[in-house]
């Protein structure tokens, strides 16, 4: 993929946030990732979605050395790339402090699948992290977020997000405009759970039928044929 | 009725589930029926709502064969052909995952008449089915949800809508429109019941007068002359 | 004043409601009283509000003869006269169903004065009436709301809203468009009524301070000079 | 700073406060110091957003005395004063009746850092005044009510934001504008933690690193570079 074409898709996804009430101000941030040739485009820090432009968005290598931009990269880079490094089938990142999810990492617990809704799009229990340690904390801190995530998930490809303990959640996809989907189901699903009462997990044979409704080789939902 | 008319009110209909804030991305559908052809209007499967357009309403029979139409329907259309067929007397059907109605029925509860705007257009408690079984849900799913949402129902005609547990709602009513103003309807009367502490049902004459002003031969409201 | 800006005056609370996100499609209505002439307008029943002119609203008489208007005045009419009559000092009235408000009627309870925001306007507790008997029900329904409203209220002038059980709410003020600001603040206050867990009333002290700063000969907001 | 500048920074905050939906009608206020002059810029008393121009803002001593302005400034006044007096390193102030922060200013209990979100911009839990005695409310009440803040804040520098028990909050910063985003942060924070079920606060450690990402020397969010 052209680097160019690379960066539009990144900013496209971070405005999408925008769009869809995810951020405000200049919180959160999106990545996508060029697996062929690995580059990573990614929000630069600090910088208000509105003036934002697809020359702002920084490239940078799985290393983290930074290959094109003239802006300094998100703070959360390094959480980003370790993501990368150890979920190799996805192609983009999103890390928000939207408002549901963020209750939930705050609540430090993970959410079950309590509706078709979640079914639909994630195979599975959310997890959240421990919290991390002083010491993690202290050096390398958001090398570390990346690390307790990638050590807390049972299953990165079929359930695409997690609470970081305290923080805040983090979701993936195929793609960065993936991740923002998966963004909004999330914040949805989170309202959702925290205005429930009973909160009975649905059974395993309709968690399956969803979630193999709208993902793979079975799928039938919307213009797939089976 | 002309197919091209029908197809009109479907689009219509589905359109107004995004303006009423009840559905996202290709999230939910309507379909309106001509009961005289046997024709049933519906969302074709996946597609945005901001792309739709009457020719992208698909046209089944009551049977589930494909009259018209270039686009797969919606994967949820058995569950409205069975509705169709065992409810005589509705015209439309909506069928949403909005937030509260869908939190309803992922508590797998019903919503008693709280009160007068749940009265004035649900006479009565709107029940909630049963968990489907792993058979059912394996084999004819969405065929299986229509039949579990027929078997639970006792008041179909005066009590438009049904929480599917686990799942979200149904509603339905005399035309694919009206199905929607019944979604709006319930949305907001499930909301209210979530924040509601003392959770007492209105009296039996409270619920009565409240329906009957607006339904039936002795209807007071808006316009109607008794 | 002229029978046409009596109308407008109405007209422009009704659609008031709808700007504030107090009522949906034809839910809910506003009224104005000329007492000099003893004429009341009033929306007309079941009219959705993006249709409705000056020419649609009704005017009533205070024994609730139609004066002037082509269509019939709202089913809730005979409460709005009731309480002309009974709160001999109030300009205008406001019926919703707002969704917290609602939520507080249909939990039938008061409104204690939990802060300021409340003391600005609402000099007291905001009352819940009786549940209504079935013959109350039965006959004269909309008559015997008004007189349950009077029966419960210790301080019409003070306290310018009431919670009809089971129900909704009422509000009023010197104005229809007064009354529906006290509408809005009431959706405010009992919002965070229903988000709060140690629920202690202000002090007397608090409420008075904050009531006789906004009212009466001695308040000092705003552009007043004490 | 010239006067004309010093007013259009205030009405700049104070149309900030309704674009993100912290005020209604006339509620509110922002004002700015200017430390070198000792001239706060403040919002009029009882004036509506939508109708105000930089010429309605009023400038005041830090004792009180109107300089320049034709309409009567905020009642609140005295309050934004003493805190001015107090806090010699702030620069301009924000007052909000905003939902939840208000819910908990309603609720008269402290809110502790319960994730990175509220870390980002306090370096603990933001205070809440004790209840003003009514010999405090019956006179001077708006100048008590700033003592009462600073009588209970431990740390205004590192925490700009205090809830006053029974009414609502006051957030500050370096600037008016600042204040308003700090009122921004304080109604998100305040609404998640009214929805957690767990409440755990972050570890020192967290709300450091957090804070000090953004703050201080070693910032290094954003373009900053440490």
């Amino acid at each position: 993929m052209e680097i160019k074409e690379l960066k539009n898709r990144a900013l496209a996804a971070n405005l999408a946030l925008v769009k869809h009430n995810l951020v405000i101000f200049t919180w959160g941030n999106a990545s996508e990732i060029d697996r062929e040739n690995g580059l990573v485009a990614i929000k630069p820090g600090g910088i208000k979605y509105t003036d934002m432009t697809a020359d702002d968005i920084v490239i940078v290598g799985l290393d983290g050395r930074i290959v094109e931009g003239k802006l300094k990269p998100s703070s959360d880079t390094p959480t980003h790339l370790e993501l990368y490094r150890r979920f190799l089938k996805i192609g983009g990142i999103v890390h928000t402090h939207s408002r549901y999810a963020t209750t939930f990492a705050q609540d430090k617990k993970p959410l079950p699948p309590y509706g078709t809704t979640h079914a639909d799009y994630f195979h599975g229990e959310i997890p959240c992290t421990r919290e991390l340690t002083a010491e993690e904390i202290n050096s390398e801190y958001e090398l570390n977020t990346g690390r307790v995530i990638a050590e807390c998930h049972p299953d990165p490809d079929g359930v695409p997000a997690v609470f970081v303990a305290g923080h805040a959640p983090f979701t993936w996809g195929k793609s960065a405009m993936d991740a923002v989907y998966n963004s909004v189901v999330l914040e949805e699903i989170a309202q959702m759970a925290l205005l429930m009462t009973r909160k009975e997990p649905v059974s395993q044979a309709l968690l399956d039928k969803h979630y193999f409704r709208k993902h793979g080789k079975n799928a039938y939902y919307g213009q797939n044929y089976s």
